[in-house]
């Protein structure tokens, strides 16, 4: 708990003279004003962040939080293996969307077991489990107030040793089965709307599993009765591991003034609660996609961000990162690369 | 004439077997079906243009058509300078905005004087001058039939350099005073809706300035009354150097069956002429951002395509197709690089 309020305390706002600077070159360069759109106002945004005009974006990593669910027990999923483990695997192998997308984007992978349900032994993979796979939110909560924490600091931690390792752009990515029950679930408590309005297809329900999903998450509600002002009690009551994991990944990386992606549904849902926990948060974050998953384009709505691309994905694991990070990155080489109509043509405009 | 002819004759259908192949092996790769949404779509149509399920897109380019715009006179554009030359110059030194992010997408970039209106003579330029700018469309009609032709001819040639080169993926970009005025003439003849609703700042015009250009090209279809029904009349009496020289490679690309992605609002009004002239041109084309300028959604609605990002850029240059390359690439990756179930857990499914 001294860990998750002291980053909560730690986190600052964006840097105003920075940005001001930043803004005042984007200005200058050799381009109608404005004409750049959003490359421009990521760029101001990366100067808020870091407290520099100039950025480097080179060494980027995607942190994947993997862990299973307990209300996988009641058929939520098509998915039909026991646990998160072997996609994980194939996660480290490099096969999985986000090992090819990640590699075009040229950015490393830290996959995380912070809960899958068996022991995990796999080269590459960083051991951070903090219990096997969650309770079954049908029958009561995922897992005590204690071990959401736990997980939360986990995410902190895995934030700081990205820093550690001079990482300059985080993406956050997750698999685990039955995952997106539990967003939908947490998404219910904050969306203003019908639970229905939230819970998708999944890995690809069929209009009948929709159904059975959706009362899975309406009797999970009734019986745990999350808080809405209490986002570690919603968190603990009707979440997940990996969730709560990125959850400590966005507070860590506000902390740490670290520029953090959110890809789509599940990492949007943590992103949420992370700014549910400390609104200042937000400041440090950019969108990726819109996630293709019922419920996507609610969730961005919450947030109040505009995602930079429409691609109708749905399949996780921090493949939208990797698109956007090729976007973010092409930002911060626009105010370092550009030239200004000074350089360009000897005059301050044409 | 010929080259026109023969080319427009020479566009083939989509590989339907090869697309039937790339969709077997997406469907076989470690996802649930169709989770990777565009990214797949993109995938199959590249099989079908190249004919091949593997496609490998690593030799990009962007090219840039540039030329003058006789409009100008009539104070349509908020840029004071008297020729688009000096802009073309900043362009071929890696300064201006698709410099930057097309080296950022690993592309290279073709810069083509089509029609500036003074002898440019730059290290790197290609000179393919069909007029020294055109004339005032408000007078009279931009160019001859002859040379509309001419110049679309010029980009199918330029197409043919690229494949040449080795190049296997296009992108198009532009460069011409006044051009948003052009394309907002030649959209206003195809768009089912008022001129005011295709008309928008360009670089920067005031409402003033955008009243003043809507009326410009008002007169400027009541004097020359383009025939819809003939897209080459429409582009040489309302039309631009630049954008016949993008139908022509558009119409290169689809006859020497390689991918092209198109810009922005004058680089789309290209494209939507190349499918009037040859409607099978359109399969192998590839929307990228959707231009900010007032007209780009309403473009994309006359394409039929759907963009990929979404910026509120309206730079122009082929700044957007970097953005799209990296997609597309990534696209061609998935393919490439994914497991497939089998390899991923040793069964057809999880």
């Amino acid at each position: 708990m001294k860990l998750l309020e002291e980053t909560l305390n730690s986190i600052g706002n964006l840097d105003k003279k920075a940005m001001f600077e930043a803004e005042e070159r984007v200005n200058k360069l050799f381009k109608p004003a404005g004409s750049l759109g959003k490359l421009e106002t990521i760029a101001i945004q990366l100067a808020g962040i870091t407290g520099h005009v100039n950025n480097s974006l080179s060494k980027k990593v995607i942190i994947v939080m993997t862990a299973d669910n307990g209300v996988t027990e009641e058929g939520i999923s098509v998915i039909r293996v026991e646990t998160t483990d072997s996609i994980t695997k194939t996660i480290l192998r490099g096969g999985a969307g986000v090992g090819v997308l990640g590699r075009h984007a040229g950015s490393e992978l830290m996959v995380v077991d912070i809960g899958i349900n068996i022991d995990t032994a796999f080269p590459g993979m960083i051991n951070k489990k903090v219990r096997y796979g969650t309770g079954n939110i049908m029958k009561g909560p995922a897992m005590t107030e204690e071990e959401a924490i736990k997980a939360i600091e986990t995410g902190i931690e895995i934030a700081s040793e990205a820093a550690e390792n001079g990482f300059q752009l985080i993406g956050t990515g997750e698999a685990g089965i039955g995952n997106t029950t539990t967003s939908s679930a947490i998404l219910s408590v904050y969306a203003d709307c019908e639970i229905e309005e939230v819970v998708g297809r999944g890995a690809g329900l069929s209009d009948e599993g929709v159904k059975n999903k959706t009362e899975v998450i309406k009797k999970a509600i009734g019986l745990n009765r999350p808080d809405p002002s209490d986002p570690i009690d919603v968190l603990s009551k009707v979440g997940g591991l990996d969730i709560a994991g990125l959850v400590g990944c966005y507070l860590g990386c506000a902390s740490l003034r670290l520029p953090v992606v959110i890809d789509g549904f599940i990492s949007g849902v943590a992103a949420l609660l992370a700014i549910k926990l400390n609104e200042k948060s937000r400041n440090f974050m950019f969108p990726s996609h819109v996630s293709a998953e019922r419920g996507g384009r609610k969730l961005m709505e919450c947030l109040s961000m505009e995602p930079m691309v429409y691609m109708d994905m749905r399949l996780g694991e921090g493949t939208g990162c990797a698109l956007a990070f090729f976007i973010i990155e092409g930002a911060a080489k626009i105010i370092n690369e550009m030239f200004t109509f000074k350089e360009a043509v000897g005059r301050d405009q044409i």
